[in-house]
C-alpha cells in the first residue's frame, strides 16, 4: 500500500515515521507547503515523491491512500478532492471547525465509497481501550457517571489559540469522543462554563483556559469533564467510568516505577509531561488500524459521523457557555 | 465540663460514646422521646439525668453545653431554647432545612453569646484537613479547579428520603461545606443536574438519586461535585484541588494495606464501607474541637453562618435543577 | 474480671489504657517499683491497689489476671509466681533470654493450669493477619518464599543495648515470631549475618544494627528477614509470601492518603513513624484476645511454646553469626 | 559501522530487529548453524551476507562488529576469533560458564585493542538505570540493605535447565551483576540456599528452583537476592535499596494504568508476563550504548571484567549451597 502525508508539521511527521515502521506499507509521497522543509524530509524519509503542491500528490495514482495532516482550515478541500480521486483519507482532528464542511466531507466519502478516517488518537491508547472493552462487556455494570480530566503542560501559543475555535473546539474535542466512546451511547444535553486563570492573553482573543462540562447522556447518565490549559506536573489525562457494579478508572503514566522514601513519606516518578510521550503507542496503533480499514475495507475505526458528532458537542458547549444555560444538541444541529 | 445530648440515634450515640472517652468531660444528662431507648442508654453510659422531654435537659442547670442530635425539623426550637438557657450547643446538620430558622437559630445564639458549632464531621478528617492545610499554605499556588466525588455505599429507606429535603440538601450539603472549607472562599454560582438511575421509588418521591453540580467560586475557580446514593464497593469520598503549582488529592480509605496478586495483576483491600467507619476519627476529633470551643470560649470551628451557607448552596442547586440553568448565590439569600 | 498490671513502663501503661476501653473487665491492681511514679499511675487510672512489690499484687485474692510488663530479667520469676497463686498470666516479649527460665516458667502454668499468654503483639495487626488467613486458605497455594522487612526509626539507648541480649532477641525475634505465624511451619536451619552501620556504639557493646537472617523451613521453603535499627523515614513493617498460586503483600501504613502531584512527580504521605501508632490497634487486639482466653478458657492465642521457639531462632541467629555457618535449630534446643 | 550477528534464536532476532531501528548502522552479515533458518532471516532482515559458518562472518573484512548470540559454550571460541580479527564484539551473558575461558576471552580482547561488551541488558532499563543514578548522586545516602527479588513466569525446558551450569549461573547471575551495579562495590562473600518446590524433575538434574542468596559487600552493606523459576502473575523484578537517607525501590512494570473498583476492593492490571515484553526498550539501549562504544571507542557500559566478576559470584553462590557455608570470593577466584 503506498501512502501519501500532506502537511509534515509535527503530527505528520509522526505518522510519516510510524509508516516507516509497518511492514507491506510504503511512505510513497509527502507534501508540504515550506519547500524547504519538505526537500528535508524527502531526503530524512528519502520519499519517491515531494510535492509543494498537495493535490497533485492526491492526483498521484500511485498513492493508494492519503493522510491529511495540514492545518485545520485545509481539511475540507483537501478530504473532498481526495474522495473525488478515490482516495482513502485518514484526517486530524478536528475534521473542521465548520459543520457545513464536515457534512460536505462526510457526503464525498459516501458518494465515492472512499474510507474517511478521522485522528482521535486517544482511542487507540491500551489504557482507554482497556476501559471501553470494560464497559461493552458490562463489568462496571450500567454506567451511571464519566469523569474526565484532562489538562495539557503548556497552552499553545496565542496566535494558535486565535485561530483554533476555542478551548472547546481544539481541547475539549478530545474528551467529547472519548466520552461518546467510552460510553457506547449519545450525549443529548451539555452545559459548560470556564474562566481565564493562567492568561489574560487568552482571555484577550476570546477563549478561557480553565473549563468545566457537564454531560447528559441519554440514558440518564451524566458526565463531568475538566480541563486546564496548564498543568505544572505535565499531560494529565484521568477517566473513570462508575457503574451499578464497580468503577473503572485510567491513571497518567508515569515516567518509571522508581518511588523515593525519605522521611517526607514516598516520591514517585513524574508523569509523561508532553502528549507525543503519552500517546506514542496510540498513534501507530491509530495507523495500524486506518491501514486495516483501507486493506480490509473495514469500517474506519473513528468515521466522519463520529468526527461530526465531536464537533457539535464544542459547538454546544461554547453556546452553553455564551448563553448561560444547558444545550441539547440539537440545538446545533443543521 | 456537663454535656447533655439530645437524640441517640446513630450520630448521637456515638457523640456519647465519644465523651466517654474524653477526660474532665461528663456525658451528665440525655434525652430521648423512646422511652425505653432511653432507659437502655441511661444504663449503658450510666448517666445521673435522663429526660424523655429535652426542655427538661436544656433547663437543668447543671448541663453547660448541649449538643441537638434529634431528627432535623426540631433542630431550631431545641438550639433557640439552648442559647436562651444560655447554653453552648452543638448542632448535627444540617442546622434546618428552613433559612428563616436558621437565621434565628444563628441570631438567638449571637444575642446570648453561647457558641453555635455544626456537625460538619468532615473537615475534622485528617485528609481532608491535610489538603485545607496545604492550599492555605499555598503549596499547590492558587487553586483552580476542585474535584468532589462523594458516594454512599447505599441509598436510606425512601421514607427518610421524602423528608430529607432532596439530594442536595441530605447528601451534598456535606460537599458544599468541603468545598467551601478546602478553597477558602465563597461560591458565587452553582449549576446542578440530576436523574434516577438507582431506584424509582426515590424519582417517585420527587428526588433524584445521581448528580452533577458545578460551582463557580469568586475568584473564577471551578468546582465539581459528582455524588451517587448507591456505590456497590462502599462509601467513596474522593478530592482534588488543582492550581498553578500542582494538585493535591485525597484517595478513599481502605480496610488495609494487603494486596494479592496473581495472573490477574494486584487486588488490593476493598474500602472502608460505611460513613462510621471512615469517619470515626473525625467524630472524635469533632467533639474535641467543639469541647475546646466551649471550654476556652473559641469561635466555633464549624459556625452557624458555615451551616446556613451550605444550606443555601444546597438551595441554589435544587433551583437550578428545576430550572435548568445556573443559579447565582443571591437568588436564594433572604 | 480483674486485672492486674506489673509495671507500668511504656507498654504496661497501653495495656493500662487498653483494659480502661473494655467492659466488664477492671483495672484493679497495679505495681511499679518506681512508688512516685506508682502513685501517679494510680490516681491517673483510680484503681484501688497500688503495690510497690509485685508479689504482693500477684497473693490479692482480687486479681483473677496479672499482665507482666516489667523488664525482662524479671518475667521468669513473675511469671512462675503468677502461675503457682493460680493467676491466668499474659507476659510481655521476651519471656526470657534464658532458655532454662522459659521452660520453667512453660512448665509452671502448665502444671496450675493457667493460661500462659505470650505478647507478640504484631499478630493482631489486621494486615498480618489478613495474610495469615490467605496462606491458610491456600489463597497463594502453596508457599515458597517469605520476606520480611523491619526496620526501626531509631535505635534504643546504648545502655538498653546492652542488656538486650542483641539484636536477634530484642529485635528480630518479633520477626522469627511472624515468621512461624504466617507460614503456620516450624523453621528448620537459620543462617544470619550482621554489620554495624549506623552506630559504632553498637559494636563496642558486641552487638550489630543491620543484619539478614535466612530462614530454611520444614517444607523447604525459604525465608528471609532484613533489620535496620534506623530507618529515617520511620516504622518499615513489611512482610510478603510467595506462593505457587500467587504473592500476598503487606505495606505500612501511612498517615494519610494524601498525594501530592507537582513538576517532579507524586508525593505520598509519610509512614507511620512509631511502633505504638503502627500498633496501636493491635495492642487492644492482643488484649482482648488475652481476655477472651481467660474468660472463655481457651488456648491462648500466643502460647508459652511460641514464645520459646521465638527464643530458640534467636539463639540459632546468634550461633549462626558467630560461627559464620547455617545452625539447624537442633542445635539450640536443650 | 556494518554489524553481524552470530546466532538468530530468541535474542539474536532482538538484536537484529533493533539494529534495523539504528539510523548509521547496517545489519549487514548474519550466521546461524541452522541452514533454513538463516535463510528465512537473511530474506526476512534481507541482509548481504549470510554465513552457516561464524567464522567466515568474523573474517568478512566488511564486517566492524559482531554480535555473539550463540549458545553459552560458543562464546570463548568466537569472541577470541573476533578479537584475533580485530572486531570489537558484543557477548550475550554469560560470557562462558569456565573461568578460564572468560579470561582468555577478556585477555584476547585487551590484547588486540577490541571492544568486549557483554549482553547484562538489565542495566539498561530505565528503572534499575534510575536507581543506579539515585544511588550515585547519595540520594539515600551510604547504602546499608540491598533487595532484589527476581521471579520467572515459568522454568526453561529441563534439557536446557541441565546444561545451563544452574540456577545461579544461569538466573541468578542477572541479578550479581545488578547487585554490583546498583551498588557500585564488590562482594566480598556469598551465601546461598536453595530448594526443589516447583519440579521434582529439576532436583533430578541436580539444579534447584527456588533460592535466595545473602551477599556480604566490602563495605559491610548487606543483600537479599531471591530467586524462583516460577511466579505465576509473571516476569517479576524488584528492586530496593535501603540507605541512612532512605530507600529507593524499582517495582514491576504493569500492561496498564487501569484499576477496576467493586465490592472486592481494587484490582489493577497485570504484571508484563514475560521479560522480553519488560525489556523491550533496554534491549535497545543496550544496542545504542554497544554501538556508542564501537563508534566513539569508550569502555563498554558492561565490560568483560564485569562479566567475569558475575560468573565468579554464581561460583561462589554454588559452593556455598553445595558445602552449606558462607564463601568468599577469594575462594572462587584463579
Amino acid at each position: 500500500m503506498r501512502l501519501g502525508v500532506i502537511g509534515l508539521g509535527r503530527i505528520g511527521t509522526i505518522h510519516a515515521e510510524n509508516i516507516m515502521k509497518l511492514d507491506d506499507v510504503e511512505l510513497y509521497a509527502i507534501s508540504d507547503v515550506r519547500e524547504d522543509h519538505l526537500k528535508k524530509m524527502a531526503e530524512r524519509f528519502n520519499v519517491a515523491r515531494a510535492y509543494v503542491d498537495p493535490y497533485e500528490l492526491i492526483e498521484d495514482q500511485k498513492v493508494d491512500a492519503v493522510l491529511v495532516c495540514s492545518s485545520t482550515d485545509t481539511h475540507a478541500d483537501l478530504v473532498v478532492a481526495c474522495a473525488k480521486a478515490k482516495k482513502h483519507v485518514f484526517c486530524e482532528k478536528p475534521l473542521s471547525l465548520i459543520l457545513e464542511d464536515v457534512n460536505k466531507m462526510i457526503e464525498e466519502a459516501k458518494k465515492n465509497k472512499v474510507i474517511l478516517f478521522v485522528g482521535f488518537n486517544r482511542r487507540f491508547d491500551r489504557n482507554f481501550r482497556k476501559v471501553k472493552e470494560a464497559v461493552e462487556k458490562g463489568t462496571i455494570g450500567e454506567p451511571h457517571i464519566l469523569r474526565i480530566t484532562s489538562r495539557d503542560p503548556e497552552p499553545p501559543p496565542i496566535d494558535y489559540i486565535r485561530v483554533s475555535g476555542g478551548i472547546f473546539l481544539d481541547m475539549t474535542i478530545h474528551d467529547f469522543d472519548m466520552a461518546r466512546y467510552v460510553m457506547g451511547e449519545e450525549v443529548e444535553e451539555v452545559f459548560s462554563t470556564g474562566s481565564v486563570l493562567i492568561d489574560k492573553e487568552i482571555g484577550m482573543v476570546g477563549d478561557v483556559d480553565t473549563t468545566v462540562v457537564v454531560l447528559r447522556f441519554k440514558s440518564g447518565a451524566l458526565g463531568v469533564i475538566d480541563n486546564s490549559r496548564k498543568a505544572i506536573y505535565g499531560y494529565d489525562q484521568r477517566l473513570e467510568v462508575f457503574g451499578t457494579r464497580g468503577k473503572i478508572s485510567v491513571d497518567n503514566v508515569r515516567e518509571s516505577t522508581v518511588v523515593f522514601t525519605d522521611e517526607h513519606g514516598d516520591r514517585g516518578s513524574r508523569y509523561l509531561y508532553f502528549f507525543l510521550e503519552r500517546y506514542k503507542e496510540a498513534y501507530l496503533e491509530e495507523l495500524k488500524a486506518f491501514v486495516d480499514s483501507v486493506r480490509n475495507n473495514k469500517p474506519p475505526a473513528v468515521s466522519g459521523e463520529d468526527g461530526k458528532m465531536a464537533l457539535l458537542l464544542g459547538y454546544a458547549a461554547k453556546k452553553s457557555m455564551e448563553e448561560k444555560r444547558p444545550v441539547r444538541l440539537e440545538e446545533v444541529m443543521l
